[in-house]
């Protein structure tokens, strides 16, 4: 049910949220938009679906956030279009294609643009809802149990602050690492790498130094990246505070990532690794699409897409593509809008959109060309298909590296990818059978927990709900000023203790020492 | 079924090791005595009815190991009988009640004597059953999938480093946090207490101060702790090594503790906060029992007991409890074995055995007065009854700390105790109700957990079977120097950096500055 704020009644909302069993919980969604929404949305909408009152705030344009299921969506103006904000995303990713992102210091640079473009880009709706009056008042008069948010776009956190309910936050890579700096999580330099640099857990001594730079600049990195979010909170809530801070109160993080691929890092008691909450289950194809992958015999497929935001290619770069896909006995399933050349192979099937879930869960998908975003990364996983991986932005590359050290996959640059490149890597990740061993390996051990994700997220969901709160699992390292956490106020008081001791130590000996030779001298007189 | 190595036929094993499903493991569990072995042996009947082949090794001779349902238990001589081993307790015990040991410096001194103490103490079966040539054989011989134990006793470690067999720890306390140390987990002294500290996570600075130094010591007061057990392995293995290294290898830390409880505090990946595996479900009481408990009235009773270890007390001492009895209208249950005085109050009922968990289960239990051993603390917890704390020895001054800090507890020296602050401390635990309605919703929020202790503890288990161990879950923290992992190379470097730089700037600002001298010096003369 997806109403406009103005559409509903007061008294149809409150008698929306009285309803169900009285151990149901309350529960504020703020999502983040894009590929965020699409992790949120299936624990919302069980969130609904098992009694609880679930009120998701979105604003009345975004790309890929709507109403969902079991739940009551509320939306807000705000001052664009979907179609302004479609027209943004090919114009950014043109420049993508045209520069090497592969050095350190490329990444270093593009880390620091994605700060710089975030800034804004994440509080766009901030003052949009937090100035709609009527909708504000209303949801605190809701009193609601927790808050579920991104920490991707701060204004739920914001929200929490004014409304005072516990947070939740479900959260998977973010540029700066705001997790370990809000959760107080130690993340050691020397193994854990940070976003954005495409190290692995293992490091030269080179990349450990760029790393801990890196490790040590991601505190004043998370306050740039929250320059405006915290004009934004400090305003609105009239006193000084920060993005961090806020964060800092969250009661539970729900880690939506899995160590089958996540670098094994120290986490708090309330990160709950929940890993991936998995998609729907594989339907069976089409009958076109089912005759088309078996149209190659036993050779199989590959299928191809860049992610929802990519479906075009510069037309020199495409025909590299059509040039490799030539070559190979596989058929190929491209998601591709693009220009397509006359001499376009038959193998290939170009379409608008494909059912990727379903594509590779099918038992002739013998590789998958993806950009690494998380969704595919862990599509690809669960049904055990080797990757060949060309990284665009964000979190991506970070990704590769993760599927690349487990022998799982083959990495590609964008920047200089030519036909023989993609060639070698498609053809070793589909005729090396060590990429489909390893790989079937890694998703037996993925797929092998205790509990399943979306249960997970919704039990710690709940929990918050009924017992107001984790302050049980809340480390009392918040209580602690930085100097304080490091012990350095420690360390300093027992290096002078040490050095007292050492002098008193010292004063004594020579006391001692001029004392013998006092009474020494004093004998050799007599 | 337990049977002496040599009554078993080798075809006999095999058969029961080769029974059961294709997908069940086989398991080697080697468990430590006492408390330990309580812990432990829930989950190892449970992984045997499930299916899986699991044999237990035990000593001849144990207070309190025995043979457990659906597992092979085989026992292997030792070089002391059970009643050598009872004997040893009161004499160790006596020296308890009559030194204080609340003081800083008491507790560093008991802290050292505990680990010479242990020392020893924890490897007296190890040469027992290694040098047992055909049992080791044939352990060798069965081809165990895991290896199950704890770290109290190092003999496990050992046998699982000479099997070459994925390690799984259950793990309560540590004297010296091994597990800090061996699964390279970060523990910041400023907010992470020590054991034996009995600080809690808000320090003043003189206790971060001793707790600093006792985090900066207990590396090398784990080296010493394990002084015999490093002799005996590297003497088995043939080669030099410590059982720090070899615990460093485990697959699984099951940490058998619960946050409602424990300070939180940063754990790694292989780290599982299962809980404390539950007792049997509580059982309705005796018939006399449930007379006596209901004797008086509305005023409900008081359970007592010190642990399976202490049931005696010194006269003077007993006299103190007895007397504080006397004045209370509740009923007394105490487990009590040693002297009573002729005018023993009638409210108390002494035995020398008592249905614990089914009296504090009793809606009637209005106190528990209790040694703070971790079995009785969680017991105590589940059923909420507040608690008069008495800690002994052990990691007992730290448990009751952390029940103290949450007012659901009152704290009590057993040196120094007397009838009037017994009196005083009862009182303030069954009329102030802020106890028992602090400990109802720290019990609602310990028994509120997506899988129960047992339950996960078996998954992890059969996981590490299953796959071999959890070899993705390993940080990448081990294949670092100490050096390396706390980045001090690089710090060096990036300092090395920086004062280059620094000089470089310097010269340069003086190479130009004097020649802007020299040319202004030029013109004055010109």
């Amino acid at each position: 049910m997806s109403l406009g704020w103005k559409m509903v009644g007061v008294s149809t909302l409150l008698y929306l949220l009285c309803l169900g069993s009285v151990q149901a919980g309350k529960l504020l969604v703020i999502p983040a938009d894009g590929s965020h929404w699409t992790g949120m949305k299936p624990l919302v909408e069980e969130l609904g679906r098992r009694g609880n009152q679930v009120v998701v705030v979105i604003p009345e344009a975004s790309l890929s956030m709507g109403p969902s299921e079991h739940t009551t969506t509320l939306t807000y103006p705000v001052p664009y279009t979907k179609a302004q904000m479609k027209e943004r995303v090919p114009s950014n990713l043109e420049a993508l294609f045209s520069v090497d992102t592969s050095t350190d210091t490329a990444k270093f640079v593009g880390f620091f643009f994605t700060l710089q473009m975030l800034q804004n880009l994440t509080v766009k709706n901030a003052e949009s809802l937090l100035y709609h009056e009527d909708l504000m008042v209303k949801l605190k008069d809701l009193e609601f149990d927790a808050l579920l948010t991104d920490t991707f776009e701060p204004l739920g956190t914001i929200v929490a602050e004014y409304l005072n309910v516990p947070l939740i936050y479900l959260q998977g890579n973010h540029p700066c690492d705001v997790d370990l700096l809000a959760a107080q999580c130690p993340g050691p330099a020397s193994y854990v790498p940070r976003q954005m640099t495409h190290f692995t857990d293992q490091m030269s001594f080179w990349q450990r130094s760029v790393n801990t730079v890196r490790a040590l600049l991601h505190p004043a990195a998370c306050r740039y990246l929250h320059t405006q979010a915290d004009k934004i909170a400090s305003k609105f809530l009239q006193r000084e505070i920060t993005t961090v801070e806020m964060m800092s109160r969250a009661a539970i993080w729900l880690m939506a990532n899995d160590f089958t691929i996540e670098f094994p890092r120290p986490l708090m008691p309330n990160m709950v690794p929940i890993g991936v909450i998995s998609h729907n289950n594989p339907k069976p194809l089409s009958e076109d699409l089912e005759e088309f992958v078996n149209g190659s015999g036993d050779h199989g497929f590959v299928v191809f897409t860049l992610g929802s935001m990519v479906s075009e290619l510069p037309e020199a770069k495409a025909r590299e593509f059509f040039e490799a896909f030539r070559q190979i006995p596989q058929r190929v399933l491209w998601r591709y809008t693009g220009v397509v050349p006359k001499d376009a192979p038959k193998n290939v099937k170009l379409m608008k959109w494909l059912p990727q879930n379903d594509l590779l869960a099918h038992p002739k998908a013998k590789a998958f060309i993806t950009h690494g975003g998380t969704h595919g990364l862990y599509e690809g996983l669960c049904n055990g298909v080797p990757m060949v991986m060309i990284p665009l932005f964000g979190d991506q590359g970070d990704n590769v590296q993760r599927m690349v050290v487990r022998g799982v996959a083959e990495s590609l640059n964008i920047f200089d990818i030519t036909s023989e490149k993609l060639l070698g890597a498609l053809r070793k990740v589909i005729n090396d059978k060590s990429y489909k061993e390893k790989m079937m390996k890694l998703s037996a051990i993925h797929k092998d927990r205790p509990v399943e994700p979306l249960d997970l997220a919704v039990f710690w969901t709940e929990f918050v709900m009924r017992h107001k709160g984790a302050q049980h699992l809340r480390p009392a390292a918040h209580d602690l000023n930085w100097v304080q956490y490091h012990s350095l106020d420690v360390i300093g008081f027992l290096f002078l203790v040490l050095v007292t001791f050492i002098c008193v130590m010292l004063k004594t000996c020579q006391f001692c020492f001029r004392r013998c030779c006092r009474s020494s001298n004093k004998k050799k007189k007599e």
